[in-house]
């Protein structure tokens, strides 16, 4: 008599749904694999303090391999997903295939252009740590160019920085980009005139951070501005060049710099493998988090499309650990004879960071500006990040950073190509950027 | 009435050899410009740490501008230097040309792999922040790799990490190689079969550490074989290929990765650019460091070819700095009108560490070797490098590693090409690699 083999849960991308999935499955009687294209998980919410030289990645990347040492049964492999057989039950990859009674899907999300003319060839995007390298060694790049630049206007269009999107990535980047610029950076260019160097956001809504309370809403674009960004509101961009963005009505900005927080879809990779699509690149799901037709198959996190009171879940990270539990619950269910339970997200919360001492802040039913905001939002991404040392180093940057406002890794480095493309145009690519 | 200019000095290169040189002038009456093409100065003596995943990139990398601050009469340059104009006392580059009353070039060396068949395509150099990075990159993959690999010939070939030749660099990487694989990159694969995980050090002569004494050469590859890595000495290589290398005994080892530390020259730049040569891609300078028929120019570091005592100096950071002073006091003299003196190269000591508590020293007269070595190694190390904040963080970083027998760094990050050529194929890219 041979006990059965127990089944086979495969968990494709190792953001925070796929984590949070593997970490209610792993005292489970199941066999566990995680796959991921790249062997680390990446801590997205500071990823906009890499690209803003104020952490460096190691900070916000932690090796998947660390994190499995506290769950023996799970294992790992490095592997980019190429496609899913669905009846096979199995995952397609550039390795051997992987099998699977139960299958996660947490591929995330990629920034998203929406047909823009010039926007995908000449923004950049900050969705993967690559990604914030990239604009973190093109942002210090500007600034060496426009050093010997002796051309006025050329030297202008350098030193303007133009974010476009207010949500939470935009104005938070907008912020630390102020800080950055006119902080130490400013001591290390006496050369440069500061009044030449800009930082906008253009946002096409009437407001910045769109789903948090008004009073909260209302105090990102004073703060900002009082930190010398110039915000644009109900200003939408139509197109972009190598050397300017276009408003509808009309205003041009001459800037070689344009960071693109504008939007995000689904990883395009579910698209192209036949999933059903709700909107935006997301995949339709049962309230279950289940695909229709295969009960076997759970997606989740800024993949997964679920509507509550009749709006559709945000894209961000607490959905995403929330629906990674829910799926690994679901599967216990299933494994167990019982049926899955539905989806439901409990919101303990929103924040978002300004600049020192600048935050805002929604808990429970209280709303926080300022420096207690601020307070908040740093002890919860410092409890959030995984890995003690993770935090010891992240908490000594930031203390550093505080008192001696300083800015630790403006370094060029390594050299890379000066763009990268959205992960639209590299479909290869794009199949994991963790949410 | 009016002050002449004062005289501008230029300097090529934020290696030791230059930043010494700048640390000399920065106090006299001249204009001091300084061009590199990376925006840091590398930490070169600590670059193996990078590779084997126990310091941060940024750790041993440091913002040229950051120096700077401490010597406000310096500017800085990002630059790819092109040609020199000897006649017109110009610095072609990418930008306007740089023009000087007096010139320093300290453009260091790059790795030299002396015409074997397959070495320039096949190992990998590391001289340079972005080599270290590449090669931590390819060793944590070929890791990845074995762990899917079925076939066993293949995976005992991706286990097998050859380094080529046993100077300092070989000799240290190697210690630092076997103590991340056999420890921490142990727990993390707890499903590989570590017999089958080898580093091997292939050096051509009779023993490692050449240049140092007799007893330290004696303890290198004791030591070494005590932590697992098999030293070959008296093996040359003849031949490289993406799955072996060859020995001159007929020997062939089954690897896919080889690190190339056998051999480096001067800058191919400075051959290219029509400097006189002497060997080994240096370039002759007078006793005094200047070029025969331009006194307004210096070579230091690296890439100057002096002999002392009947031998060529050895190029290591000491003789860089010693020279860059050196250099700057001789322009010194001649804005004065008086003759520059001819170098002299005062050494101190030498040190390689082997592993943890194991390195050798030779300080004065004396040789230390295991502990008390290990202990003079790190506080030296400490001590020189550069900035407050840098000591504070590789010390964290030793210590955690020390304590923990744990590695920081094990991430691929971020995604680059998993080769990259050795400078001397790339030449528009090699004319500084500090030394």
């Amino acid at each position: 008599m041979t006990a059965a083999n127990p089944p086979r849960v495969v968990v494709v991308g190792a953001g925070f749904g796929g984590l949070w999935s593997l970490r209610t499955l792993a005292r489970a009687p199941v066999e566990l694999l995680l796959a991921d294209r790249h062997n680390y998980h990446t801590f997205l919410p500071l990823l906009y303090q890499v690209a803003a030289a104020e952490l460096e990645p190691e900070e916000i990347a932690y090796p998947v391999r660390s994190i499995l040492r506290g769950h023996p049964r799970a294992r790992f492999v490095l592997a980019n997903v190429q496609d899913l057989d669905l009846p096979g039950h199995r995952v397609l990859c550039d390795g051997p295939p992987l099998v699977y009674d139960y299958l996660i899907l947490a591929l995330g999300s990629v920034s998203h252009v929406f047909g823009i003319p010039g926007a995908a060839e000449y923004s950049l995007p900050l969705k993967s740590v690559d990604q914030g390298i990239v604009l973190r060694n093109h942002i210090l790049e500007s600034l060496e160019h426009a050093v010997r630049e002796p051309d006025a206007e050329r030297r202008r269009r350098l030193l303007t920085f133009t974010i476009v999107g207010g949500g939470p990535t935009g104005a938070e980047f907008a912020g630390a980009l102020a800080e950055l610029l006119y902080g130490p950076i400013k001591s290390d260019y006496p050369m440069l005139d500061f009044r030449e160097v800009r930082v906008l956001v253009v946002e096409a809504s009437e407001g910045l951070l769109a789903g948090l309370p008004q009073s909260l809403r209302d105090y990102a674009p004073r703060r900002l501005r009082a930190m010398g960004v110039d915000v644009r509101l109900r200003a939408a961009v139509t197109r972009i060049t190598p050397e300017t963005v276009h408003l509808k009505d009309g205003t041009i900005i001459p800037t070689e710099t344009v960071i693109w927080t504008a939007g995000v879809r689904g990883d395009p990779a579910a698209e192209n493998w036949g999933l059903p699509m709700a909107r935006n690149g997301r995949v339709a799901v049962l309230p279950t988090l289940q695909l229709p037709e295969h009960p076997e198959v759970y997606v989740v996190g800024d993949l997964a499309y679920v509507e509550q009171d009749g709006k559709p879940l945000p894209m961000v990270a607490p959905v995403a650990m929330q629906q990674g539990e829910t799926a690994a619950r679901n599967i216990l269910r299933q494994i167990n004879g019982q049926e899955p339970l539905p989806f439901r997200y409990k919101e303990h919360g929103m924040m978002a960071t300004i600049g020192r001492n600048a935050a805002v802040a929604q808990i429970g039913g209280r709303t926080f500006t300022g420096f207690p905001a601020w307070v908040v939002w740093l002890l919860v991404h410092l409890v959030q990040l995984i890995g003690f040392r993770q935090r010891l180093v992240v908490m000594l940057s930031w203390a550093w950073d505080y008192f001696f406002f300083e800015r630790v890794v403006r370094l060029i480095l390594p050299s890379m190509p000066r763009t990268v493309p959205h992960s639209s145009e590299n479909p290869a690519d794009s199949w994991q950027k963790p949410q």
